[in-house]
């Protein structure tokens, strides 16, 4: 069964889901760019609540944009201002939420496992903004929707994903979905970085073989989480698995550069490459307003 | 003369209040609660501040959620982002947003005394989210609202009120209105969470007798306000005036169980007893907006 | 070349600007000063987001009002829950807010220089809610409105700034413009807060002298930027530089008191002199709300 419910019409991974399904969603986004300004009050007194218990502004604005331009109210939660301070639990607060009449739910959360188990109990429709190192889906659908406008399809791509894998969410719902699609995924990462269990889904590859990928996806390395190995320093990650210049300089001339953002500049990847001809960066930003319209609809309808 | 002054519509508190303004606002959010979506464009261009110098999302959510179905527009202020990091006073705040035009200002803080003040200075209304121990109005409307509409009417009601009663303002707002509304009200808290001045009002009684009533209200203890005497741990309070399962099954068959929230589970009340067909705790949660849109449209009107 | 370029439409600074641009802003203000409620849906569908890198309450929520009332959409950024906390830089967050496609951007950072650089790489209008120790063009503009609402006109007045000249991008813009609309400006400060570069455009004076102009702005003064020197104490400070009463009792019949807030009371000034008759604290404030509206206007038409 897919974990998007058609009942309770949860949206909380791409794992399980259709390439029917992710297909209709970037239409509907491609539907929503040709709108850039709000044009709809279909929403109209609908409200949509943002439950960041993690904090990402950039995701959130894009969420808050989404839900502006289809005509719905928005109600911002950020931990930081938030009686979770207070022991609060993430379920009390949801659930408080529901109880006051929103429509929907985007959340946001650190611990894995939380959010299914929350989606249980919860009668409104929840969209997961990134839960743990599990699953962001609407990141992924933003980078379908970049590969499928640059390249026109996304069945028989080669993508590489490269640096900390183990933690990496975007990694996952990335793998879920262009599997899915018909594409092929490969990893890039130091030991101490690779998730094994992903190994039977994707082959891990050298830096090289990497390179040779239609889009090579350099994730954000957190090197306060890996302060043991021969990886201490940003130096010596930027010259082992960073993006450098003097390596893109060996893509194949269609190939393309996607990052999540933010950029460590300089470290996953050279400040020179982030606006780089090659570089899609401010595109899959510009690309996440549309996908999330098209899945706040869907949660809405 | 009542608190709720007619010129300048403050709405600081119930002491003084008479039956027949409080049935008024119940009433007016019974009309309320069967629109829940936004269905007026009445307050369009009127401009609704919440300024919470002591947080809660929970409160501020659902005065958000109020004043957006009355299709006003909303400015929230919080004191973890604001100038008053920097010496400015609440007056002064409070002052600024009255200049620059916003229509009424809902008001959450910290000391007791300071709201009442600010009040004979501000010529915009002033609706009191919470002010110190002294009151918070719109909690016990909510509380009566969700006891009416449970029992038909208040009148001849008996609520228990359990535990700090000294430093909540919940306690003090329910039993101003409750005794002018004809219920009996009782406290029941260890003699540390008393507070002696309320004794003529409400009489304190054992948790056995308190057990009684048709409502019995849990209040949220705050263990860290209390770190001396019997009840230094959270398993102490639970055992001596938590409502556990156990005392709950000695309940009427007809009695209701309540609680402002958050909870602390397993501490004033049992895990088990949150979501139980006794307790009416999201229903006084989903009260909340239609009574707070009642409070607002008086305000503004 | 003015810096309000009419290509990009940016709004950095007062310094280069023209006397009839600054006139057709307060005019444009004068006519949203008539009309207080949101009375246009002119700018629906359109987002401006308020980019607040240095945190201010009252610079906000008066742009926010201002947008409000214009009918835009509001992005709200906070420094205090941004990943800037993650080193992301300024340039990769507004880069990402236009890439989502806001409109323009309302933007107040701290340090010197970065204004100017972002704007030339950035294609949406920006303005200038204060950076550094440049420019605060709108709160001058609010200034200018006051004082011509007071005075009838602006050329030929006499203009008093007193206080920590050195840090105040308050003191600069409204000598930029001041300067350009005819008036004649002075300072007045000690040593450690004089300005040298500024001294050829406006003198340093006495208090004594200072006390004879049509306007005496008092500045807020930080005490904890300046612990060395004779000024060591509030005390110490209100004696040497602060408007008292006994100060303000030799100001001329029909001379202001300004102060572009918040006021440090009884440090800069007596608290029984903001909101004396003289004193047009609240009444700059209330002016803030319609010249941000002619500002914002202007930027996204």
């Amino acid at each position: 069964m897919s974990i998007v419910s058609a009942q309770t019409k949860h949206f909380l991974g791409l794992k399980g889901v259709s390439s029917g399904e992710i297909m209709s969603i970037l239409d509907r986004a491609a539907h929503w760019e040709q709108y850039p300004a709000k044009v709809t009050n279909q929403f109209q007194g609908k409200f949509v609540s943002n439950l960041f218990f993690e904090n990402s502004t950039r995701t959130r604005f894009s969420f808050e944009m989404a839900q502006k331009r289809l005509g719905a109210e928005v109600l911002n939660f950020s931990a930081a201002e938030s009686s979770v301070q207070k022991g609060e639990s993430i379920y009390d607060t949801v659930r408080t939420l529901e109880s006051m009449g929103i429509d929907a739910g985007v959340i946001r959360l650190k611990p894995n496992g939380v959010l299914q188990e929350l989606a249980e109990n919860i009668q409104i429709p929840l969209i997961n903004a990134g839960d743990g190192n599990n699953e962001h889906p609407t990141q992924a659908l933003l980078d379908f929707y970049t590969m499928r406008k640059q390249f026109g399809a996304i069945k028989g791509l080669t993508v590489s994903i490269v640096g900390d894998i183990l933690h990496s969410r975007v990694a996952r719902s990335n793998l879920w979905g262009l599997l899915e699609l018909g594409a092929k995924v490969q990893f890039c990462a130091p030991a101490s970085m690779q998730a094994p269990e992903l190994a039977e889904f994707a082959p891990y590859v050298s830096f090289e073989e990497a390179l040779k990928a239609d889009v090579v996806m350099m994730l954000r390395v957190q090197l306060e989480r890996h302060n043991t190995g021969l990886l201490r320093s940003a130096e010596e990650y930027r010259e082992q698995y960073g993006l450098t210049l003097e390596r893109a300089s060996r893509l194949a001339p269609h190939a393309i550069i996607m990052h999540p953002a933010p950029v460590n500049r300089n470290v996953e990847l050279d400040d020179a490459l982030v606006e780089h001809e090659k570089s899609k960066i401010f595109t899959q930003i510009a690309h996440g307003v549309p996908i999330r319209m098209a899945v706040i609809e869907r949660a809405l309808s």
